[in-house]
């Protein structure tokens, strides 16, 4: 039977290749609906080419477009238009919604999906940085599975699928470095757009690859570790790993490492999502073992990255606090990305703002979007000059 | 419940770190019986400090001794001492046969714990290269578990467990190089004794350590492997990780690999068999991630291991063929050791002795007794001089 596919964020890195696996596998699945944001000729491609039921797009005038060109594609938009395509065909349980958002647009899908107790396929790391505690909670009222397609998730997914959790000592993720690995501090104060955006290892959206120069990536995807694993943080470390082989790894109990390598290639990682529990025979390119000759680990310096330091201070303190971390962050890359502050300046911001919020407990979708809002209006009142 | 364990080759180098394990948790484990052989000091000693029910001994001369100074322990002795250890005390089946012994001399006592339904952890390899077959056929008959203590085949079974064969692409075995890695053909035809036993990682027996030198050891690992896990010999393969951390790898169809890494200590797959499914907090030295800075694999070759593609060849023959190549090579090693031949004349023996035989398929236990002792006679005509 044919899976059916409800891909949010189609004309992102993630979403162009989950459909490059959905067009070499017409057999196995079946795209239902997708949306797109900003790259509305992409949409257009993308609606010709896969027929979907529907579309969700950016705004009022994209819909109009969209509908007089394709009269027979239900068609939605704006953030209640991702709420409806994630729960849309409420029947519809043997399917996937796959969540390759950017940002915490991300998380009230989800939540739509979950409620319809629709599997995910999740790449929004914002979901769970945000808003882990309210899928904790939703876990306890509908049945639903969450895949990791992030690599280092999925590679900690296959590690750990059917092993006693009890056995684990501590979930190791691994870092490139990002961009900036070969600078000290001093020379981070004078680095520019360009040369941030020039990721050693691959090329992927802008705002991760920020996200990977300042580190604020890996703590994200610590956060999430914690939640996808149900696992205390302590027990989840980062390594630099320049070579990016090596996704994962996990110590258990005894002193033995069980560690996932492949070439570092995002196909590999939704692919076995989407496939799961088969491991479908992808064309990706394999590494050769033998052509491995230094495979190196280094400690994570926590003082050249004081993001990471921010993410886990967040997340221990809890509640509202992971949700400023968010927003200062998202609104302090789209400054820089704007071409509005210094690289240094993201961190500043996010101390700054952590530093002046007042923790809410278990905050709900209402309020999360509430401080979210503000959080960011603050900041772009005074930066956005 | 304290778990009874039946030991098999306690003096040698695994049988001494299994009863270090048993001594460390006397409220898990309980040795019951062992088996020593040349070390009869050692074997006063462990009947001391353990007190078991049963000791299995070389030869009547020992067996008398034995008595006089334990007469409250049955004592056994000979290849037929070892056959009622493995199955004494029949209705103890929540019990654990441990077979560290060394040669062919390990197949029978194996077959015979089997026929009484015991669980076998395995360190013993010519048990699987001479009598694979016939533990295939014992497993239509009987139910028993057989649990790899080997380092690599303890390392397969790690990242194996509980996951789908059918995903599996091929089984990476790594390999050091051995003692004389660093050797061209030509130099190996000068090396001695001494050399021989200098292994460059760790110290164990010297029958191995010679097998390791020889590359022969992961010949009959890659037997091992195929009997072990199923798996077609084509789908088995060695590198060579001169580091000797990552001890197995397994390649899955989508172009991902698992790992298991850790310190090359023994200890460690003892312990995960003895404690599985728990994995117990070991007290061995473990690996620092942050410190492995240049791991390397690179491919084996061949042409400098002629006994890696014997043992490939005798597997692909089969029948009879393996216990040949068992045989022949055990009394090599023997000869190399008492200084009667020169270590590149291992491999023309085993050459010669495989040439000479015309194959039968599948051997009973009868038949690889005669077909061992010949070959071993006529080689030992010839060498021992």
């Amino acid at each position: 039977m044919k899976k059916n596919i409800y891909l949010l964020g189609a004309t992102g890195s993630i979403g162009q290749q989950t459909l490059d696996i959905i067009k070499k596998n017409p057999n196995k699945f079946n795209l239902v609906a997708f949306s797109g944001y900003n790259n509305y000729t992409r949409i257009i491609e993308i609606a010709t080419q896969f027929k979907p039921e529907m579309v969700a797009l950016k705004d009022k005038t994209d819909y109009s477009n969209f509908k007089q060109r394709f009269p027979d594609i239900k068609a939605v938009y704006g953030r209640e238009g991702l709420n409806k395509l994630a729960s849309y065909n409420k029947e519809d349980k043997s399917a996937y919604l796959v969540n390759a958002l950017v940002g915490m647009v991300g998380l009230d899908p989800t939540l739509s999906a979950i409620k319809i107790e629709r599997d995910i396929l999740l790449a929004n790391k914002e979901t769970l940085v945000v808003g882990g505690h309210l899928i904790n909670d939703l876990k306890k009222l509908y049945k639903f599975n969450l895949y990791p397609i992030d690599s280092e998730h999925n590679a900690l997914w296959q590690l750990l699928d059917k092993k006693d959790k009890n056995t684990i000592k501590r979930l190791i993720i691994t870092a490139s470095g990002g961009a900036f690995r070969e600078l000290n501090r001093k020379e981070l104060e004078t680095v520019n757009i360009e040369d941030a955006l020039d990721h050693p290892n691959w090329s992927m959206g802008k705002k991760i690859t920020i996200d990977s120069a300042t580190m604020m990536n890996k703590g994200f995807e610590i956060i999430e570790a914690c939640y996808l694993f149900d696992i205390d943080i302590e027990k989840v470390d980062t390594v630099i790993h320049k070579e990016s082989i090596v996704h994962s790894m996990v110590e258990f109990n005894d002193g033995s490492y069980l560690a996932h390598l492949s070439k570092p290639d995002m196909h590999l990682p939704i692919s076995y999502a989407l496939f799961y529990p088969e491991r479908f025979c992808t064309d990706i390119k394999k590494i050769e073992i033998t052509d491995l000759n230094s495979l190196s680990f280094s400690k994570m310096d926590y003082q050249r990255y004081p993001c990471l330091n921010y993410a886990i201070e967040a997340f221990k303190v809890g509640g509202s606090m992971r949700t400023v971390l968010n927003a200062a962050n998202e609104i302090a890359v789209s400054l820089f990305l704007n071409g509005k502050i210094q690289f240094l300046e993201i961190e500043k911001i996010i101390r700054t703002a952590l530093d002046s919020h007042k923790k809410i407990d278990n905050p709900s979708l209402e309020q999360i979007y509430e401080i979210d809002n503000l959080v960011k209006s603050n900041i772009e009142k005074k930066y956005n000059r």
